[in-house]
């Protein structure tokens, strides 16, 4: 049932919710609350539907994201629907996979409610570039093997990987690449040319769900080891010796040590 | 009262959970729900208090990070404290500031477990350098601006600047330095000399709490403006041009754009 006069006395105003990598008891304590208060929540596709429980049964949950065959809303035609519904139900959450500035095209949201002055919030969410590999135990930094880790996406708006990879290679730093399964072989052969042939790599699929799978391998073997699992996008691709931390890539050494004590 | 049955029963596990920036309420659900179940919780200087609220009143809290004046302890301290406690008394959760594999030693820890043969599980937590910037709505990527992000770390175990710092400052990543306010003047020169004088850079103190304080302005004023405001540690530094999206970079654009019609 409507209630009129609730509809009424809300103020429009929009949060950002990050609702991190998956698992619905990753999202914040903050992020959740907002879900709790809010009229309409607008959901991406990376979203895991059992978040939209802690929403209210009576706000307007709407499917705004990219599925294969359905209709997926521009991003122009998703900020107009946030507005439109903060103007007209009160509290809007828009709810992003990971955290909303992490290739999520936050700021754009935030700026368009900012041009009819509604005002807008953010909460941070797990990112899955530090989440993802962590869940795995394969930490982004650590002492001795990287002192910073560069995240960098696979896909730029042309389609392209990001000139920024070109860099990213050469350096010591961890890589972490998102949206970059489609380009798995193209970043290996920058690796390669690099002569880095040998440098662990992990390759996370749907890290905190049920659907999680890990490849892990060097930069010479792991298109083949992602094949054989079968491995599908939402992926995270990390490049670094952080990487032989996992007990998975013990046996790998070992292989490579009987291999040179042949030799 | 100590309950020697419940001592008895519970088995020796650890979980190292990341408790975000400091607002409690920016840990994620998961990270809550260990500590209300931990018998043991070990922190660090950088966790907030509040956050300790999560867990029961009967557990044991010790105090483990440095703070000026008290002692500190050591990370081997440390690392004996978590298993003693778990052989102990059950469940052990280690609450460290961020996510603990973001220059939070987490790796060791957990090998350090795994020495002992005690299980142990790792919960993200959302990392300052995300989300400090992305609570003053300032986005570590964004389109058109910056395809990557590099997380670098200010001061290394030998107390100098991280080398990856060199190569960081020439790319066109948006640059994030952790531990870094101390060495502000050493990184600011990095990008002088790569002629880099005006790019936007923010300094945020203490993002999500009481004392949250942020300097902005470009490579060549920024020293002045941290003096000023008299910014302290803990602090996150982002170098890049999505600093100019906060909106107290408009006054300084104006101001760059004057002087530029003058001449
Ligand atoms: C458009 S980006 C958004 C990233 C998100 N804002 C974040 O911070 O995680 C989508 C990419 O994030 C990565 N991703 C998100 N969730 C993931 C998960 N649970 N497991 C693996 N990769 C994930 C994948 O690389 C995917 O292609
Ligand atoms: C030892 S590192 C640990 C980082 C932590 N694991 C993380 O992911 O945020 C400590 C540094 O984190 C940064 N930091 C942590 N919390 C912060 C906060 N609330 N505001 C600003 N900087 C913070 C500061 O640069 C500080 O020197």
């Amino acid at each position: 049932m409507i209630q009129p006069s609730k509809i009424k006395t809300r103020e429009p105003r929009i949060t950002l919710v990050g609702a991190g990598p998956g698992d619905p008891e990753l999202i914040t304590m903050k992020g959740a609350n907002a879900l709790k208060d809010a009229d309409v929540v607008l959901y991406d596709a990376l979203v895991n539907e059992k978040v939209l429980e802690y929403a209210s049964p009576e706000s307007i949950k709407v499917f705004v994201g990219k599925r294969s065959g359905a209709h997926s809303s521009t991003q122009e035609e998703i900020n107009k629907l946030m507005v439109d519904y903060a103007l007209h139900y009160g509290h809007v959450v828009r709810l992003k996979g990971g955290d909303p500035f992490v290739f999520g095209r936050g700021y754009e949201e935030l700026n368009f409610a900012a041009s009819y002055s509604i005002p807008a919030q953010v909460i941070p969410g797990l990112s899955s570039s530090i989440s993802v590999p962590g869940l795995q135990q394969i930490p982004v930094t650590h002492r001795g093997l990287s002192e910073s880790f560069w995240v960098v996406t696979g896909t730029t708006t042309s389609g392209a990987i990001s000139n920024d990879l070109y860099e990213a290679v050469r350096t010591k730093a961890t890589v972490v690449v998102l949206m970059g399964l489609g380009k798995l072989k193209e970043i290996v052969k920058l690796y390669q040319t690099e002569h880095k042939n040998n440098l662990p790599v992990a390759v996370i699929q749907s890290g905190s769900t049920d659907h999680e799978q890990l490849a892990i391998g060097i930069v010479d073997t792991i298109v083949e080891v992602v094949e054989e699992k079968k491995i599908t996008a939402p992926a995270v691709l990390v490049f670094g010796e952080v990487v032989s931390l996992h007990p998975q890539f013990q046996p790998i050494r070992d292989f490579f040590a009987a291999i040179k004590e042949e030799l």
